[in-house]
C-alpha cells in the first residue's frame, strides 16, 4: 500500500499557497508498539495554519521543511498496537495531511464518540473551532444577559458557533463579515441579530466605526476577534466600559515581519478598563473532549448551526489555506479522501 | 477672608501648560447644611490631570472652562455642618487646587487615620498613587514568587510603590527609567533589582528590546505600564507567555487627537496568551481606606520607601503638570500651601 502525503517544501513568508507545498508518495508504514495505523477520511483547513509554517515567533515550533504538512484529521483505526485503540474507532488528532497515519498514540486528540454525527464535524463544530469558540467565549468573554457581543469573520468556523453560543447566553450578538452571502447567512442561518459588511465601507474608517456605533449603540461589552487590522480598530473605538477582547486569530493581518503599524489602543484600554486576553486551544486540550460533548449535544438538538465546505482528495490540500484568506470560503473548509 | 483658585482658563490640546490657567480670588463661603469648609495644606499634581482636561473620551468628563482645576488636595476641616466631620479632622478629597474648599461632605476621599505620618503622604504613597500601585498590582498584574515584573515610570510615584510591593511578594523586579540620578534612585532608594536606562536608547529600539531582553532573560511576566509608546512595545516583545500588562498611565504620548500609530500588539497577545488591563483607580474608591491602611503600616516599617517634591504656593501650580511631564521630576510633587 502507498501512502500520498502534502510535504511543505519551502517555507512561506505570508499567506502559504499551493507552490509550497508538494506532494509524495512513500510506502505505508506499520504501527510499532504503542502506535496506531489509521486511514484518513477527513482533513482539517485551518487559518492558523499560517501560523504554524512561519518561522517567526509563536506557539509551537513551525513545521519543517521536507515534513507532512502538520494537520487535524479524522479517520479510522485499521490496526493497533496500543491497548487504549482497536480497528475500526473513529479517531481524530494530528495525523497530518496525508492518506495513511502511522502514529504514536499521543497523536490522538479524541476517540469520536458521536458515531450518529458525521465523521467531518470533530474537525469543525465539535473539533478545534467549536472547542475554541466554546472555550475563549467562556474564559474571556464571558457575556452575561443583556450584553453586547461582537464576532469578526462572524460566518467563519469559529465566528459561526461564537455567535450562536453568545446567543444562548442571553447576549444580544452583532457579526462582522464581507458580502452580502455571508451577511444573509449570519442572520438566517447564525441568528446574528445584526451584521455588519465590512465592504460596504472599504477603507473608510469612519463610516465602519458609526456602522458598528449604530449596531450596538451601548458599545460592545464583548468583542471576539479573529481578524486584528482595521476591523478591530473599529472595534476597539466602540467597547464598552469594563468590556472584555477576545484575541483568537489575525487574519487580516497577511504578514507580521516586519510587524505592521495601526492606531495605539493603549487609551481605550485604560479609560475604558478593558481586558484583553490571547486564547490559544492548545492551553485547553485537557477540557476539549467534554467541550465536545457538549457541542454534539447542541448540534443534535438543532439549536447550533454550522457549515462545511467539503473539498475532494488530497491535491485539494495545497492551495486550501490561500483560500481561507481569499475571504470567499463559506464554512468550516475539510479535505475528503475517496 | 479671601481664598485664592487656580481656574481653567482654555483647553489644552496635549500636555497642559501654565497658559492655560489664571489664579482669581474670591471670597471664602460659608458652608452649607451637610457641607464642610476645608483649609487646604497640600494640593495635589498628578499625571492623570492631563486626561482630566481633555476633551476627548475619558473616564470622566473633563473640568469645564472657568471651574476651578479638580484635583485631589489635604488639609484640615475648620467648620463642618455635616455629622461626620467636626473641626481640626485631616481629610484628602476632591477640594480642587485652591486654598479653602468649601464642599459637600461626599467630596472626601478619606478622614486621614495616620496622624503620626505627614499629611503629604495622603496625597502620595498613601494616595492616588500608592494605592493605585498596590490594587493594580494585586488585581491584574497579581506576581507570584520568582516571576519577573517590568516597571515603566520606575522611579514614579506610582512605579516606584509598584517595583516594591511586587519585591515584597518575591517577585525579580526591574525598572525602566530616564537618566542616571533616576536609575540610581531605582536601584538604591526603590530596591529594583536591574534598571534599564531608556535615555541610553533613543530611537534604537533594538537596542531598548536588547537591554530588556538581557535584564528578564526568562521574559516579563508582569509589566506595569506608566507610558505606552516605544517603552511598552520593547517590553511587549519581551514578554513571556501568559503574561499580565497593567495599563495603567500613558506618560508617553503627548497628544492623542489624532491617535498616533505604534506596531500592532495581537500577535504577541494571541501566540503568548497575553492579558492587558486598563486600571482606574475610582473603579476601587470602595477599597481605598484599606489599601491606604497597609500602605502606613509598610511606611511606618521602614519597606516602603518614597520620594516627594514639594513646591511652595498656590502659584506653583499652573505649570506643575507639564513639570511632570518633561521627565525631570523626582518623587511624587505636591504643593505646600504656606
Amino acid at each position: 500500500m502507498r501512502n500520498r502525503r502534502v510535504i511543505l517544501s519551502s517555507r512561506p513568508q505570508a499567506i502559504p499557497q499551493a507552490e509550497h507545498f508538494s506532494i509524495d508518495e512513500a510506502p505505508v508504514e506499520k504501527p510499532g508498539d504503542g502506535q496506531i495505523l489509521v486511514r484518513l477520511e477527513y482533513l482539517s483547513v485551518e487559518p492558523a495554519m499560517r501560523g504554524w509554517l512561519a518561522d517567526t515567533d509563536n506557539y509551537s515550533a513551525p513545521v519543517g521543511i521536507g515534513d507532512v504538512m502538520r494537520a487535524l484529521s479524522a479517520g479510522r483505526v485499521v490496526e493497533s498496537r496500543h491497548p487504549a485503540y482497536r480497528p475500526g474507532q473513529a479517531v481524530m488528532g494530528w495525523f497530518g495531511w496525508q492518506e495513511w497515519a502511522t502514529v504514536d498514540a499521543s497523536a490522538v486528540v479524541r476517540v469520536i464518540a458521536e458515531e450518529d454525527l458525521p465523521l467531518s464535524l470533530s474537525l469543525g463544530v465539535l473539533g478545534l473551532n467549536g472547542v475554541t469558540a466554546l472555550l475563549a467565549l467562556e474564559s474571556i468573554g464571558n457575556p452575561k444577559a443583556g450584553e453586547t457581543v461582537l464576532v469578526s469573520t462572524a460566518a467563519g468556523a469559529v465566528g459561526s458557533a461564537v455567535g450562536q453560543l453568545a446567543k444562548m447566553k442571553g447576549a444580544r450578538t452583532v457579526g462582522i463579515t464581507g458580502g452580502d452571502v455571508k451577511a444573509k447567512l449570519c442572520r438566517d442561518e447564525f441568528g446574528y441579530d445584526a451584521v455588519v459588511d465590512y465592504h460596504a465601507y472599504g477603507a473608510d474608517a469612519e463610516g465602519l466605526d458609526a456602522a458598528i456605533a449604530e449596531r450596538c449603540p451601548d458599545g460592545v461589552d464583548v468583542f471576539f476577534d479573529n481578524t486584528s487590522g482595521p476591523i478591530a480598530d473599529a472595534a476597539f473605538r466602540n467597547l464598552a466600559v469594563r468590556s472584555r477582547v477576545v484575541v483568537c486569530g489575525t487574519a487580516a493581518i497577511s504578514k507580521w515581519n516586519p510587524v505592521p503599524e495601526g492606531p495605539r489602543l493603549s487609551r481605550i484600554i485604560l479609560t475604558r478598563r478593558v481586558r484583553v486576553e490571547g486564547f490559544v486551544i492548545f492551553d485547553h486540550m485537557d477540557r476539549f473532549d467534554e467541550a465536545s460533548a457538549r457541542l454534539a449535544q447542541m448540534v443534535r438538538e438543532g439549536v447550533l448551526a454550522y457549515r462545511e465546505e467539503v473539498d475532494e482528495g488530497l491535491d485539494a490540500c495545497s492551495g486550501a489555506i490561500a483560500a481561507l484568506y481569499d475571504g470567499q470560503n463559506l464554512g468550516k473548509k475539510v479535505i475528503r479522501l475517496a
